[in-house]
Order: structure tokens, then sequence, then C-alpha cells
């Protein structure tokens, strides 16, 4: 792999569903989520990256899955298999806590918020491309849940779109290892342009 | 013209912007709507459609435009006139009265409200063409303001991501005459399938 | 799983990348395609299905990568990894046999046949979405190459974008058995609503 | 207005619809155009604007509208008015003179052609937008034809795209002086920050 280098102005973090029910003791799905993050410290090293980038001044940016509320589903003619079990796991629940940013992890003034998106990808149906845009932003590094929907989709629509990216191999997580396997040994490596540790992040964020 | 006919399963209507802001005494731009709004009685149209497509059993959907908030656009590298214009007079400003749906025009449970969009296309950076689509929605009724901006962007995306389109023209409002002409004369003809007055729409609907 | 039914109206056969670079005796990708692609019979599938389909009345549209040019690559500041193999190789190049659709799948006068893609998703920079919304299609059948790349990622985008999806297990083929696994064991199931074999495509097509 | 000035790192010219249908004598568009195209000196306009960004490195870019072929519309369910006549006249037939683009404004190895568009947009379903992401374009500076479909619609567009917009007044026109009047005077205002003469942009440009 080349050295990696990035440039505060057109590079922004893309942090991933940051969310208590995915990340913090007591989300519903954390306790699927939970033996593959410790394994890898990825919460930890969530923090670690979104702390380094901050102060390297790079633009911060959220994609943050569609946090159910009721009716959400009920009308709809189609509905995809992991819709239907967000539906059902009501999951990132508004206006509860599950559905609330993990503590240490909220957006500040002056980050970048996407609308929600309804299936995986942080791009489809959202504002983030735009957003992202009008910051000069070019290049992404992601970091977040799960493996092998949000952040893989989130990465797969980044290339289709025109974005070089990078993913943070220990700060994402998934369900099991066989999806960590999928994502990042299977497909990843064809549309992310690098994969990173988060000693490698850090040490190319010069913090 | 051939004889208006919708089909309830297919065909939504969209409520494009019905914010005090524009459409209720007191609002800031109400005052540059006003006179026009009130030669084509637009908002008494507007509330006319909206009922007789609930009692015909039509999906009613809603765009909507970025309620402002501080922060919003300093970021930004490059910005359109008319979102500089929006930054500006702080339009439909979030936790606002000016920012609220008026009376007797808010979404109901069921109703499709797309995320809001940034510009003046309903669709550009929205869930909206999602959203039809998961509802069967082929053709789309447009209803509310402003003419040449929100309304005829909003008609033209359509048009380019396969929608059939109908615009209500009497019960869709501008700053000016000039603007109503650009769009109802010039341009709507061209994206539009048909262009129909409050009453030839609520014959259609048979309410 | 329910029982499997479409309607011709409103759902399309969508074949992938039918070039003779990857299903051709000859072809240079068709060498690492081969062993899987023979494992389950895949082409004859392909075929199998492709003709039950215009039996059946369901219309056919096609999904095509981006035939090599001359240029195409040179001057883009960022480029992913998949892009640069597509370039190092000359994928299916324009102008010469391997760029050629394979006999016997060749699109006939009516059907959809989409702008190419860059990277992996039909629907991604095409006018895909467009020209099914115009012939009313509402879920597609998925059958092609490769497995993990561009079927899944056409699957992912269609299910983003409000497709109801189907994908055709033993007409869809990749490099390895582990991409079949990855896609078809640990990805698709989240987006595509029916994974099957062709022989219960034949059947539910009543041919 | 503030002075223009273009990075031709980040700027590129976007040249919509060149074709001979349009600007040549003999099209059957330009029957059409002529008057009001020969009024603002439209055509040489564009060709000194085309070739004042060549001189200064600026990337140059093409907006293709679909080059009529027979079948293209025969199975469409909904067809926008602006489409049906595009059949009818069978505007810039593909395989005719008519569909070629005017000698002097063809497109040089190393441009950006985008993959043509169905209705008024560039980049409305097609790969506009990635093929710019992808050489870092982030201000566009539109010539070409017409006034009030494919240039405003593709300025408005880029727009909501995140682009910034610059419209060449005397580079553009239409059927007639209300079109100009309605896309100069009352809707271009709002989506371009620039709308300038060619002299101002070529003076701009330093040639």
């Amino acid at each position: 792999m080349t050295e990696l280098a990035y440039d505060a102005r057109t590079t922004a973090l893309l942090v991933i569903d940051p969310y208590n029910d995915f990340i913090s003791e007591g989300g519903t799905l954390w306790k699927r989520v939970k033996e593959v993050a410790e394994a890898n410290n990825c919460v930890p090293h969530m923090k670690e990256v979104l702390d380094a980038a901050r102060q390297a001044g790079l633009p911060v940016s959220y994609a943050l899955h569609r946090r159910y509320r009721p009716g959400d589903y009920e009308s709809w003619q189609y509905i995809a298999p992991i819709q239907k079990a967000a539906w059902q796991h009501k999951s990132f629940e508004y206006g509860t806590w599950r559905g609330e940013i993990r503590t240490g992890f909220e957006p500040l003034p002056g980050d970048v918020v996407a609308s929600e998106h309804w299936c995986s990808s942080g791009f489809a149906n959202t504002d983030l491309d735009l957003l992202l845009k009008r910051h000069g932003i070019r290049r992404v590094i992601l970091i977040g849940l799960l493996a092998n929907t949000c952040v893989e989709a989130t990465a797969r629509f980044a290339a289709e779109l025109g974005y070089d990216v990078t993913v943070v191999s220990d700060a994402v997580a998934s369900f099991t290892q066989a999806e960590m396997h999928a994502a990042f040994d299977i497909n990843l490596p064809k549309y992310a342009s690098a994969i990173a540790a988060t000693s490698e992040i850090l040490d190319a964020l010069g913090t």
C-alpha cells in the first residue's frame, strides 16, 4: 500500500450509525455486535479516529440510518428483508435512547449531518453527496457499523459516485466474523483504495 | 386536452412547501406572494385539492424546503443565489411559526413526508422518489409554491425521473405574474402532461 | 419462502453483462469465471431464464458495463481498484469480440438497454431507473455476472431505489466460490426478497 | 457582480447539444432557433468560448441529448410533452447528419462526453456528475441550447447537485425571445452565481 496521506481540505471522516442501539452497552443490536466489536476494539477505535480527525481539522460527517417511527413501513408495497428487520426490531427507535447518538460521538456545530437513509447506503436518497460537494470533499474515511451492510453499501456508493474511499478496518464491526470477512476480504478491496488500521490512520493524520 | 383521470393506486398529490411563511397571513414570504396568490385564490384552492385528494383516497405526499437552522450555509464553498436568499431571510426557520405547516395542511398519519430539500426540487437529495416508488406511485399532481422555483423544479425533476406530471395552475402562486407566466406559459407545458384548474381536478377526482 | 409469482406488467428480467469476455469460451474473464460458472451451469441457465422471460412476455432489460475505450481513465484523479483492474485488462474492449454480447443473449427491439455503467451497479450514473419507470417496472429478476460485484451492486441499488429484487442463484457466477458465498449467503439475503433457482423461476413464469 | 475568475483545476466548460440539427444551416431545429441565435451571435460566441476554454486548459465536457433511434418511445407508458416532440421530430436522429456534432465543436481526446440524456438536464440519468467528480470539477460554465430547456435544466440540476454555475448569455439561444427572457431574467439568476457575456468570459479566461 502506498503511504496514507489526507488533505483536510478535501477529505472528510464519515461516521456511520454511531447510535446507542449499535455501540452502547444496553443497545438491542449491541448484543449481536458485541463479540466482534470487542475483538477488534471497534468502539474505542472509532472514538480515537473521530478525535484525531477533529484535531487534524478534517470535516466530520455523519451517515445515519432512519430512526424507526410508527407508520414507517405499513403502506409499502415492497420491502427489502433488511428493512423488514429494521421494522420488526424498531431499530434506532426515534425518541428513545436507542435512537440517540452515543455520548462522545455527537455531531458538533459545523459537522455535516446527512438526512437519514432508509436502507444501507448513506448516499441513497439523502443529501450526503450534496453536502460533501458543498464542502469540497472528494475523499471519505469510513468508520462505524455494520461492516457488510451500511459500511460496505456506503463505500460502494461512494466509489460509484466518484469519491475516493478509505475504510478503517478495526473501527468497523458486524454481527459475525463471516460478515467481516465478506466485507473486508472479498468486497471492500474492490471499492476502497485503502483499508487501514486505526493506528495507520492516526499516523496519517499526524496526531 | 384529453379528459383528466387519475387512478388512486398510482397517483399521488404532492403538496409543495405549505409553510406559514409562504401561505399564512403574517408570513415573511406571504407578503411577497399575497398579490398573486389572492388573484388566483391559491390557498383556498390548495385546500380544496388537498381535501378532494384525501376523499378520493389518493396518497398525499409533501415536498418541504429545508427549514433554516443556524450553521446551515456558513461552511459551504459555493452557494446558489436562491440558497443565499434562503440563508439571508432564514426562510421557514426551524422551531418558529414560520417553519410550521399551515393549519389545515398538516400531514396525516400514512402520508408521505419526504426529507427536506436544500434548493428547489422536492426530488433532489431527498427520499421522495424512493417513497413514491415504495407506494407504487407513477403520477404526481402538484400544488403549492413558488411557481417557477420549487413547483417548476419539482415538475422538471419528476419528468426527468419518469413520473407523469399534472400541475394545478390556480393552486400555485409566486412573487410576480411574470414568474407565473414563465412557469405556466413557457416551461411547464414542456414537462407536465396536464396543466389544469382546481375545478377540473375536483371533477377528475369525482368529488 | 412464499411461492414466487411475477406480473409481466410490473416485472422485468435484468441481464447483467452478458459479454463474450465474461461468458464465452475465449473470453479473457471467462478463464477466471469458468470453474464456478460450469459448476452451477450458469450460462445455460441464463439462457433458459432469458428465453422463459421472453416467452412469458416479461420486459427484458440489460445492464452493461462500460466497454473499455482508450482514454477512459487516464485523466481521473481518483479511481476505485475495480476500475483500475478494468482499465488494466481493457475489460469488454469496445469494438472487439470481447465487448460484444454473446450470441443468443442479444437485446431484441423493444428491450431496455441502459447506458453503460462505470463501476458495478447497473443503476449508478445510468438511465436504467428512468427506463424501468417509463415501462412501469417495479420488480427485477437478476441474472448474469459477477455475483459479488455487478450483480450484488445492482441488487443493492435496486433495493435502495425501491425495487423488489429476485436473484437467480444458478444463473449467476463469479471468480471464486468464496465470492459466491459472500454474495448469496451473506449479503443478498438482506436486499433480495427472493433468491431462487432457475427451475423455480421457470415454474413461476409458467414456461 | 464580483469579478469573474476560474481555476482550470476545478472548472469545466460544459457544451450543451452542439448538434447540426440545432446550430448548423440545414438543421431542422436551426430554422426555429435561427432568429434568436443570430440576434446574439450565439454560434460564433459558442466557438469563441470553446476555443478560449481549450487554450486556458479548462476541461471541456459535453452534455448531449438522446439522438433519436427507432423504438425509443413506443413502449413508454407515460411521456413528457418535450419528449413527445423529440419523438415526433426524430430530433438529432442517430446516424444522420442532424445527429452529428457541428464541425469545429467536436470533442477532442481527453474531453468528458457524458452519456446521452433523455429529457433536458445533462445530469439526469447520465454519468456527467460522476465524470466531473473524477476530474475534480466543482464549477461549470454553460454554453449551448436551448435556453429554457436543456441549458436551464442543466443549470438547475448543477446547482441542486452542488456545483457552482456560470451561464454565458450570448452563447445560448432558444426558439423565442420570450423563452430567453424566462431563462435569463426570471429563472437562471436564482441558480447561476454568474450570468456573463462571452467577452467577460474571454477576459476571465485570459485569452
